[in-house]
């Protein structure tokens, strides 16, 4: 990467260094990307994102996750702007929160109502509340390693987090039916819910789909116990089934946690819940000063409107099918083996026997050089706003990257 | 209230009692308010909004805090339209969040560095998370009946929360010395950080500004213990003073948590701390899919840079003074006894004698019954929209709810 072709990239960091604590938090920190990954962005435009020095990529990121249709997706901002000139933070909702509550529980043969936060970590959270409440219970059983927000309970790292804030988590392995049923002995009469993710899309590790098996002894065992079966949503929702992920499988959650996608970039979660949980949902208290915001609900309509006449599932997982297949036929030129694993809307691109995804890092440098955003580490995502011609264009930088792995041995 | 004019808003909570739990949740469920109140609102312009029944209504609640400059500032809103124009959620921030960032550690004496979240909660369970990464201590002392945001370990319902969610919170009382030593003693070595509001603004009893004493007192103990001071500047941030609540008090903090008021009603939430904190927060994790939004902040920068310019907090005081003036000249003249306490720029109204506030029912429904929209027993907010004819138009409503207290006697 020519230095000069990220000078202000370089110079914002520079500066961010100095009022930022380590020049930028989270899932976003650029220092977690190959050298010559921006930190910094322009602008986006459909499936494309220009960082601060005019780079343009091809993205396969999706701003992680919410860029479902592109950005500046037409439908999407006009209907923002016809609720932004009316208002968006007032003191209590729009009519488009009834909207959007009214459409997701006619989307969502699990759901009876609907709520709204900003984060997916509010809406897990929330779940939790829920089932807690509902069930007068306290255990909640999660996956280990599976990612379900950052805040105390739930964050990857124990860093400020006290073990109190864990008390009562017990841990199964994902698509593991006797880590499971082990757990649920473990909860006892006190299990509250079981919180599982739509898939496993741990960071750095081969994605899992649910088996069908696992699916049912999760439903099985929340049932047995009168506790909630929380699918988490948030990563996954709207990419695989606009029913639901697990719809496909027969299993209905209790309670999901949605996020991410749900509004084409705009800032919005939901919690959807079957009926007998209406009651606990009702009663605890959760709250946010910008949850009722009325522009990313009218948004978030519009988006799962285009969602389901575009039918956009099946589009990412056509557009993903072809990138899969060409990047495994990339990878057998040169002589490499790729592990592509998950749902193919959402790519998951690691190189076998690869620790640390020090080859995922030199295959993703070569293609950035070449304008292609991928990820060497964490699932990628596709959109609507991609093409056919789209995924050509990051095959041919796909080769690059094949060519400089191969070359680096 | 003639049922015919609220029509619209009632069949719209029809709608919502069958998907919504409850029908609506958290500080903007209007069955909190007196009858006639609505609970949906189709727009908002400067201090003025209007309901789905389009009846308008001079506002005091300002959106429970965010409304600082009176919706659709034409400033705020063209900072945030170029930004939507090149893009809001991308792969990582805009340089907004710089601009943002520094504009913050200009403007704030006692910061360093600033960080970016989306609900004033995400903001207080940040600074607990890094006043505990900091000092490797655990205790959090909050003042009893304080309000920190609404998820399980600050929650004001215990309804889904366990008792470990608030293992290692112990409460002082808010202006009461001993009280703070006591908690500080109980701490004993491992106190982590003291959360404290920026002013006590709890629900429903007279608001009190902290005494200079008992702000010390905290400064004090946090320096004896190296635990960190978290000032709360949620609901009074950017109404007071703009470089921070406690300035003029020569207290600085060493955490503060913005929202609400930071962007003018678009969603986001700040962290601002100490050189000394830097470390610890650049070493937790927390994150948002959202929390870079790119708009947001750009209306951030507009929104303060107004503020500054305009000097709000002194035009919020000089309006709260002739309302609150107005107000309790309007009640001597019935007979009636007023409790206005705490900052000018964010009304406290109350009767005198008056548990549950059923007297502030009657006269905040008949105020509104002539267009002011007040609350019985939260705390109000002016913003810069407000005009001084707007005051006088307020007072003259609030003539008829003084009458109505009068005659319900």
């Amino acid at each position: 990467m020519d230095r000069l072709t990220n000078s202000q990239d370089q110079a914002l960091r520079h500066r961010a260094a100095r009022v930022v604590p380590g020049g930028m938090w989270g899932h976003l920190h650029a220092a977690k990307l190959p050298e010559g990954y921006p930190q910094f962005f322009a602008r986006g435009e459909g499936a494309y994102l220009w960082d601060v020095d005019g780079r343009r990529f091809l993205d396969f990121m999706c701003s992680w996750g919410p860029n479902l249709l592109g950005h500046q997706h037409l439908e999407v901002e006009e209907a923002a702007e016809r609720q932004r000139r009316l208002g968006d933070c007032l003191n209590g909702p729009a009519p488009a929160m009834v909207e959007l509550a009214e459409q997701l529980v006619g989307l969502l043969p699990h759901a009876a109502w609907a709520m709204f936060q900003k984060n997916g970590t509010d809406a897990t959270t929330t779940c939790a509340t829920i089932a807690r409440a509902a069930t007068g219970r306290r255990k909640l059983l999660v996956a280990r390693g599976a990612y379900h927000g950052a805040v105390p309970w739930c964050s990857p790292s124990l860093l400020g987090v006290t073990s109190e804030d864990r008390a009562h988590l017990l841990h199964y392995d994902y698509n593991d039916e006797a880590s499971l049923a082990a757990a649920v002995d473990e909860a006892g009469g006190d299990l509250a819910g079981i919180l599982v993710s739509a898939f496993r899309h741990d960071l750095g590790r081969d994605q899992e789909m649910p088996q069908p098996g696992f699916a049912r002894a999760v439903r099985a065992a929340c049932d047995a116990a009168g506790a909630a079966l929380i699918l988490d949503e948030v990563r996954a929702g709207f990419r695989l089934d606009l029913a639901g992920s697990w719809e496909p499988l027969g299993i209905r959650p209790d309670l999901c946690a949605w996020s991410k996608a749900i509004a084409n970039g705009h800032p919005l979660a939901a919690v959807t819940g079957a009926e007998w949980l209406r009651d606990a949902a009702s009663r605890i208290f959760v709250t946010g000063s910008f949850w009722c915001g009325a522009v990313p609900m009218a948004a978030a309509v519009a988006t799962l409107r285009v969602a389901m006449r575009d039918a956009v599932p099946e589009r990412l997982a056509h557009l993903g099918g072809l990138l899969r297949d060409g990047l495994a036929a990339g990878a057998r030129r040169h002589g490499l083996a790729l592990r592509q694993t998950g749902p193919a809307q959402m790519p998951m691109v690691l190189f076998a026997d690869d620790p640390g995804a020090r080859r995922g890092e030199v295959f993703c440098a070569a293609a950035l050089q070449r304008g292609v955003y991928f990820h060497p580490r964490h699932n990628m995502f596709l959109s609507a706003a991609h093409t056919e011609a789209d995924i050509a264009l990051a095959l041919e930088a796909a080769e690059h990257g094949f060519a400089a792995v191969a070359a680096a041995g």
